[in-house]
């Protein structure tokens, strides 16, 4: 189901080419997922004011709550330069914990705090702006420039990024490049931009024994005992060596448990759930295979075990680097001084999504408070991306021009 | 805190000789700990109708329920032969699963059912019954004979044997040998006595690590890869090859957890328990020790752990095989046609309680549904263990007589 949000706009105060002001505007929203808070609103109203066509798509799921996406784009002409983001953020936490309101956007000395300072309204209010102020620089400028914006991004994922690509899809919207805002620096601007991210694949893995007396250990199978031997054989080799632009794939035991409160009882059952983090010398499926490849070699005829994979949408993927790679690079380096580094570190982000329809890249300011007590910008940084933004798309519309 | 119980007893409508008939109405008495149900009082009333000497000591304990139990002593001079029990058993559990009435005792095809019908009201009868017939056909024997039995061997074991022994020994109850009859046979009556028992010590270690995201498993530290690490180590390694009478130390991990529920989260902490029967090579302190040195081994610099060992009053115990074991295996040869194997094998009982007052062998009836739905003895095991308990008291008196 589909239908846009009919919300009246708001009006606005400030200066929208103002990245400190807009990005204040965007905290000031309560905008936690699922609720919209207020931030496609404000989008909505200054994007249409410098003459974008906006679209509201609210997009549903049976037992999910409804979730408001956005869309905006000026110029009909390719190439189409979109920035991709989103609004919603994490809850507050331990509000008390807070040194300053949550949704205040408080600015004290030269940092800007509230949360989603960076996780990703600072981000997306900074390309806001750099678009803004380059189509008012340049009204005649070629091709055009979209805005991608999801409002769960945070949660489930299912109503966001997915069903905006493929609602735009619809209606003959084609990409040609995408920068996505999310925090992608870990302590400095020049530090680091992401070109791919790894996949993530969850197993769970049971380990059946044979319950019984402690004292009679041969009349029981301590499934423990074999749990243990099989996640010490998935520890022992490295699943790779890691790729020319990717690390080590990475298994992670996130929990292990048996639940079992006599102490003179053998118990019947262990369960584990792991985590993997693959680079792009697997697929979902041939990692599987090599799990459960591994666990069948360690198990032999002693342990029975039992593994299953959680569905992923999650794959690797790479934005080999080339022009478009190196026209980011250059901007950042440009107003910056310092190359960054071409990363696919961390966790996952809705580029995996995007990278079926265009080239994506991300980067944004410092991530380092992200989802934390005091989230917060460095009012510099949001500067500083306003005019790497800004370089970046002067550039791409000049080659894109020229070529 | 002790105090006589001063309930009245019934009257009895069976004859107290018959194993059979005294085991019915021991079972019929619902005596799960910590309630008498009527066992004590019933055990009152057929000893004190014979001559025996009766006390019933109440035992408390802030925050325990009071527990009674019972003392029967006949004859005044040494040598005392002790005769330990409980009357107290494990619950029902599901009361529909039974195919008889719990409490009801019914026989049927030779086999009595009930709660406690082998753990261990059947064998407390069989030994009841034999002694009042070696009383009776002997009533100038030397020698006394007595009972020791409680109420809380199944549960927590506070007001029970060991309170009841310190109570007879501050009376000047001085004991020479005993028999325990906990249902000592696997299959059949020929198969075991125990003269010892392994002990008992339950550990609780603990991991700590760094939580973390696992896209940067390099900012965090898995305590779950540790505690794999140290599991492995201490199940690399026999504890020890056993020794001449027992089996070897054996460790089992009972439970591991770490209830973890995001599958994006490196858990900070893991937490395992592990309980070892471990025989006469070790005190629980030199076995504590040899842990915590196997875990610092395997732990190096990488692991953090904590291990903390519970309080235990279950040591390794043996009673030496001489003339008294040699009896006790003289009358089950004698009355089963086999010589019973000399075991140190299973859980834990009141026997490591009785040892530091005298020699204690356990021998009952065939264990094998014990603490099981439609729990059961033969009735012709309770026949047999009647007739191997009169022979080893007539041998007994008969010995110490002339010696």
């Amino acid at each position: 189901m589909t239908a846009d949000s009919t919300a009246a706009l708001p009006s606005l105060d400030f200066d929208p080419t103002d990245p400190v002001a807009l990005t204040q505007a965007l905290v000031r929203c309560p905008s936690v997922t699922p609720a919209e808070g207020g931030a496609l609103s404000l989008l909505a109203a200054v994007l249409s004011a410098e003459g974008y066509g906006v679209h509201r798509p609210v997009f549903s799921e049976p037992g999910m709550p409804d979730i408001e996406n956005f869309y905006a784009r000026i110029g009909s002409e390719a190439p189409v330069f979109v920035i991709a983001g989103h609004t919603d953020v994490v809850p507050v936490g331990d509000e008390a914990a807070w040194s300053r309101a949550p949704f205040g956007a408080e600015i004290q000395d030269g940092v800007l705090y509230g949360r989603g300072a960076c996780d990703m309204k600072g981000g997306l209010a900074a390309m806001v702006a750099a678009a803004i102020r380059y189509r008012r620089e340049n009204p005649d400028a070629p091709g055009s420039i979209a805005f991608l914006v999801t409002g769960d991004e945070e949660g489930p994922a299912v109503n966001g990024t997915v069903k905006l690509l493929e609602w735009a899809h619809g209606r003959g919207e084609r990409f040609d490049h995408c920068l996505l805002g999310e925090p992608t620096n870990p302590a400095a601007m020049s530090d680091m931009i992401k070109i791919g991210r790894r996949g993530s694949l969850t197993g769970e893995l049971t380990v059946s024994g044979i319950q019984g007396h402690v004292g009679y250990p041969h009349l029981a199978d301590n499934p423990i005992r074999g749990m243990v031997r099989l996640l010490a054989a998935l520890d022992a080799t490295p699943l790779d060596q890691g790729t020319q632009h990717f690390d080590p794939s990475n298994l992670e035991v996130t929990t292990l448990d048996v639940g079992n409160p006599a102490t003179n009882i053998i118990p019947a059952q262990a369960k584990a759930v792991f985590n993997i983090r693959f680079n792009d010398t697997w697929t979902p499926e041939t990692l599987a295979n090599e799990i459960e490849h591994r666990l069948r070699e360690a198990a032999g005829n002693t342990v029975r075990f039992a593994v299953t994979f959680r569905p992923t949408n999650s794959v690797a993927f790479l934005t080999e680097p080339g022009p478009f790679v190196a026209m980011v690079a250059d901007a950042v380096e440009a107003e910056t001084g310092k190359r960054p580094a071409l990363s696919t570190t961390g966790g996952t982000s809705d580029a995996r999504f995007i990278k079926s329809y265009c080239p994506v890249v991300e980067y944004g300011v410092v991530g380092k408070t992200m989802h934390q007590i005091d989230e917060c910008v460095a009012v510099s940084d949001l500067v500083a991306l306003e005019r790497i933004t800004h370089r970046l798309l002067a550039t791409y519309f000049a080659t894109q021009h020229k070529a």
